[in-house]
């Protein structure tokens, strides 16, 4: 078991815990009365670790219900919210009580959210059951759900008291949703660690001559996690609310995945899926603007496409489609778009970028001649 | 044009301003883009103050537009505030963005809530146009809508960039809504400042032999508003998100008046009015648990009374549901009913109390010999 933490000022810090068994160490952060927030598949999927949490609790005297929302990204909603928010107070939870999300992205947004929300605030543990929450969406506080308008245009920052991420959860999860993790992850070593990148490449991208990449075990995904959370832990302590840019790095990507998502309607692709093609967007974009190496670009498509990710947004939506859903972008300052760009494999900023340049960006890679 | 401090740290402090006036100086603190949050019936009621503040914005070249709400506790919900990040997304406010709060206690709540979460919070200024919210409300960052199982339960903590307190609008309060904002005046006597208590108390209740008491005019308000921005700016300082009980005082006849109003329906009393009634019970319990003398409690009594407040909850609500309305108190812990009770006029601290205490209380209020 490795213990990381997120260096936040004060009271704040808190401690991943990754490897096998994390689960059941939930209840020495727990507080005395606690909902669990699943999903309905999650519970079938996963159910031999949610029977450890619940024992664990049990075992050291602390209440807990279960509270489930309909599974999936499009159920990122107000409407889930107010089911969370409904449930919390006909188990009377009160403010000394606290929130347990067992599940992926969209459970751990939604159960923070409520749990930010829920008498202005009560206590959140994170349980991560995906490779991306475990990498990504557990770690940092951010919290919120979907509107028409915007992807988590709604929601707040709310800090776990700690994450609980256990590799051994990883077995039931579907290869798409695994594959889905390994973007958030290839966007680490991109933005910061150019080393982690060529282990990435090395691991997924032999030689011809070498044996074919070995799946994914144990030991490699705790290599994985511990180098993803120590990344996204690092940048979320230079920025907890996002005031300074550091932790805009993170975002590398993600300003053409939301658009993607926006347009194609919540669900359609996974959200790390939208991450894949918008690395690639991001990097051909930063081809224009900041002179980043096309062979670098090569380099990260084969990357993305030897994990079975998709590296070009959809070609059946209009590049102007995609353009107008990148305007809400939370980046966007004095009505410019913002972007991440790169410099190099492992080195990131923030830039403005014209439309003109993102239009191109999307047409090369939406026709590829 | 008096201006005192809510002394947060860091970044966090943000002026009051007091005086015939201050709306006008809505520009020095409006970020380039701002949604305005009134309602219906303030538009109309306080017209020409809300043309001076579009004027003064437009004046400094900052883009606006006006959202409403309809008037009430009764709209103090999650559908409100749906509405208002409807209204957002709409005119593509971006986090560079604001929200400014244009009416009562309502509107601050439901605005400053929709600022704490729109996009994880953009800037929020208040602008109260109640003496309530003037007094109380608007100062302190407390955002949120009630739900059907408790007032307030759900909701975050954001502090505005600047609150605007100008007397002059009180010009076009209805007299009902005027006096529930003297139920909170007295409360700041009540826990912390013996001498304004007695002040209050000679203004309003003038010994037979003297004049009667001359009319609210606005040297009286600018005073009252000043005496209770200081004493809660004070207490929110020392404990912004209820961390340490500092905070929790303001809560003087709260859990009576929350469960009120849950008990009767939103908006069927208004919030001072219960307020009012929940400091008369505060005291009678007082009593009972910290030897409060009883003929403080008539001295609060007909103070209250003389300002036109009730003083005693509906008798047509049993206690028992009264009771019960008060178990989703935020300042519960471990299952006990916890009050802010006091030992004296100008003393307060928070204790449990029984059921029995309680129930007792009430009844003597509810059914007076």
């Amino acid at each position: 078991m490795k213990t990381l933490t997120v260096p936040l000022s004060a009271s704040r810090a808190y401690p991943v815990l990754i490897g096998a068994g994390a689960v059941t160490r939930a209840a020495a952060y727990a507080p005395p009365h606690c909902a669990i927030v699943t999903s309905d598949r999650i519970r079938t999927a996963a159910a031999a670790p949610l029977a450890q949490l619940r024992h664990a609790l049990a075992q050291a005297d602390k209440k807990h219900f279960v509270l489930e929302l309909p599974d999936g990204e499009s159920h990122k909603n107000m409407h889930s919210l107010n089911r969370l928010i409904d449930g919390l107070t006909e188990h009377r939870l009160g403010r000394d009580g606290g929130v347990i999300a067992y599940g992926g992205g969209v459970i751990g947004d939604v159960a923070g959210f409520a749990a930010a929300v829920y008498m202005r605030g009560v206590a959140f543990l994170q349980i991560p059951t995906t490779l991306l929450a475990m990498v990504d969406s557990a770690i940092g506080g951010k919290t919120g759900v979907n509107h028409p308008g915007g992807k988590n245009l709604i929601g707040a920052f709310h800090q776990p008291c700690a994450v609980l991420a256990d590799p051994t959860l990883l077995a039931t999860l579907p290869p798409r949703e695994y594959r889905a993790g390994l973007a958030e992850i290839v966007k680490y070593g991109l933005i910061g660690d150019a080393e982690f990148f060529n282990a990435l490449h090395a691991r997924y991208l032999p030689p011809a001559s070498a044996a074919p990449p070995p799946p994914d075990d144990l030991q490699w995904q705790q290599i994985l996690i511990e180098a993803s959370v120590q990344a996204k832990a690092t940048l979320v302590a230079a920025d907890e609310t996002e005031q300074n840019g550091a932790r805009a790095l993170l975002n590398l990507g993600h300003t053409f995945a939301h658009a993607i998502e926006t347009a194609c309607g919540y669900g359609a692709w996974r959200h790390g899926e939208a991450v894949a093609a918008g690395l690639v967007a991001a990097a051909k974009l930063s081809e224009k603007i900041t002179a980043f190496p096309a062979r670098d670009t090569a380099r990260i498509r084969a990357l993305l496409a030897a994990m079975g990710l998709p590296t070009r947004p959809p070609s059946d939506i209009a590049a102007d489609t995609l353009l107008a859903a990148m305007t809400m972008d939370k980046k966007n300052a004095g009505g410019k778009k913002r972007f991440i760009l790169m410099t190099a494999i492992g080195a990131a900023t923030m830039a403005d970028a014209s439309d003109a340049a993102v239009r191109q960006t999307l047409n090369e890679l939406q026709n590829p001649s």
